[in-house]
């Protein structure tokens, strides 16, 4: 359950002293707000407490996180020169505390930890846009009117990403998450030609370490095809696309992971049950990974994701 | 091509002096602004300029629109209380400016006029969440937790939105269009729970008038199938689902309008032709009406939509 630190008291302490971005910096606490939900909740895993535009800020890009409004780019990119001043990741110079953190991490948990990082579409609409967008005009007008510099862009972006998971697994991280957040704002065609050879790219490059590889992006029925046939092992599902709908546009082999709407868990437990149960009807038992359809909403009960938690593992199909 | 009038420098000189809500209760103003992308672009059809809000002031809602925000609500409806306060819709009494616009364009157009108004789902959700929502969390939490309540407001819209629309028609607008601008946010099993029945009454409700009924939300890719069984002529297809795949998806006889992405027109133009002639082919010429797959962005150059506009008219499939 991503985000499930925002429902918990203990981690909007910790908030009220620390921005998000010095939380990511400081391993020990870095670590106490990934191993937060992990006590409370009794999930099987635990997610790294850290923000895809981490690595970013190593590669030269000077941005913040502004509560309210998401990341918060200083010089958007716009030429390609913009792009040739990104500097290639290296994850022990730029990124040491993210390493760190993953190594208090898999001294201090009994569960695995699942790294993760953004994908290029979804980095470069923060770099071009200068921020959260909504229509992502200026990501798509370089898409198609500058392919060149847009393909650059991409060939930076999916190098650093590889590097950065590759360093993630060597330092302990037992599978991988790889977020398009956004990429879902793209119709099939340009999916195909303009994102999907980068995202290729980072799976095929992460083969060889063996760990599970795992896709999601909201907004994205129409991409699940696509999106799953690049080298994911295990796919994420938005809560909009049925179950029973997504194995059918998925590749064959690759897991399903989701996908119950987080604002179900704001509802009465009677409605979370329900919800929750026809989510493990239609996921079917096998290659299906219960979890929510996106990250948790602020505003969760923390002993309703508990209670869920101990519904999912009692369930059986 | 709605929205259009955003990309003109002649419509931004009028929006210096007047805000849009201004606008919309000025009949000569409101008249003139519906005006000017048909006389520049050379569009078949004009549609009226207003907000799907504006109703909701006839009905005792405080609320202003923000500019970069969108509609803001003075007192949120949380309450089945703050639902039986809505007051019924009086077009005449109520939104006698929007009558007197669609007058005086019945007058001055030489194409026909389009009408519309805002669906029950996405009404409420800018009523209960006070204005524009990522997650529409509490618009969910109270359709699930309080279904009672839930369904006293969508009747309450659904009675109030037919009735401004038969209103609209009276006025001599020749075409309607509904827009369920975010029941996108939905999975197809609560849309049928929780929102066909009130949209099916409207447009059960306008049947006899014999005009078009257009619908449209964006990122409704999974509800195509639905919404396009609750009674619509034409269904409005985002740009994320190629023509060919809704064509499957949407019931039989129900004509596609749609779906060019408007980012797709900020790109050269060669890259706008291949792009409108891949639509127009998808489209296959008949059961089809070419629009945008969503509103124009205001960045847009207005030549490049007459361009496309001339492009549509002369294609022979």
């Amino acid at each position: 359950m991503r985000q499930a630190g925002r429902s918990l008291p203990e981690y909007r302490a910790i908030r009220e002293k620390h921005s998000l971005l010095e939380i990511c910096r400081q391993p020990e606490i870095a670590a106490e707000v990934t191993l937060q939900p992990v006590r409370r909740l009794g999930v099987d895993a635990a997610i790294l407490f850290s923000d895809i535009v981490v690595p970013l800020q190593a590669m030269g890009v000077e941005l913040d996180i502004v509560p309210g409004v998401g990341p918060v780019i200083e010089h958007p990119i716009r030429t390609v020169q913009d792009v040739d001043a990104l500097l290639p990741l290296e994850p022990e110079s730029g990124v040491p505390f993210v390493l760190e953190t993953i190594a208090i991490l898999v001294r201090e948990l009994e569960v695995p930890l699942i790294g993760f990082g953004g994908a290029p579409f979804t980095l470069a609409s923060y770099l071009i846009e200068g921020g959260p967008s909504r229509t992502h005009a200026r990501t798509k007008a370089m898409m198609l009117g500058e392919p060149a510099t847009w393909n650059k862009l991409m060939d930076r972006l999916s190098e650093a990403v590889l590097v950065y998971l590759r360093a993630q697994v060597a330092a302990g991280t037992k599978a991988l998450q790889l977020f398009d957040s956004w990429v879902g704002a793209l119709a099939p065609a340009e999916y195909l030609t303009y994102v999907a050879p980068a995202v290729e790219r980072i799976f095929a490059g992460l083969e060889d370490l063996g760990v599970p590889r795992i896709h999601f992006g909201v907004g994205t029925g129409e991409l699940l095809g696509l999106m799953s046939s690049v080298g994911a092992d295990v796919m994420g599902i938005d809560w909009r696309v049925p179950l029973s709908v997504a194995r059918e546009r998925v590749a064959r082999g690759v897991t399903l992971q989701g996908n119950l709407d987080p604002a179900v868990c704001l509802a009465p437990w009677h409605v979370v049950e329900e919800h929750a149960l026809e989510v493990l009807r239609q996921g079917g038992g096998r290659g299906h990974v219960f979890n929510l359809g996106h990250g948790v909403l602020p505003d969760t009960d923390p002993d309703v994701l508990a209670r869920l938690v101990e519904l999912v593992h009692g369930y059986a199909p």
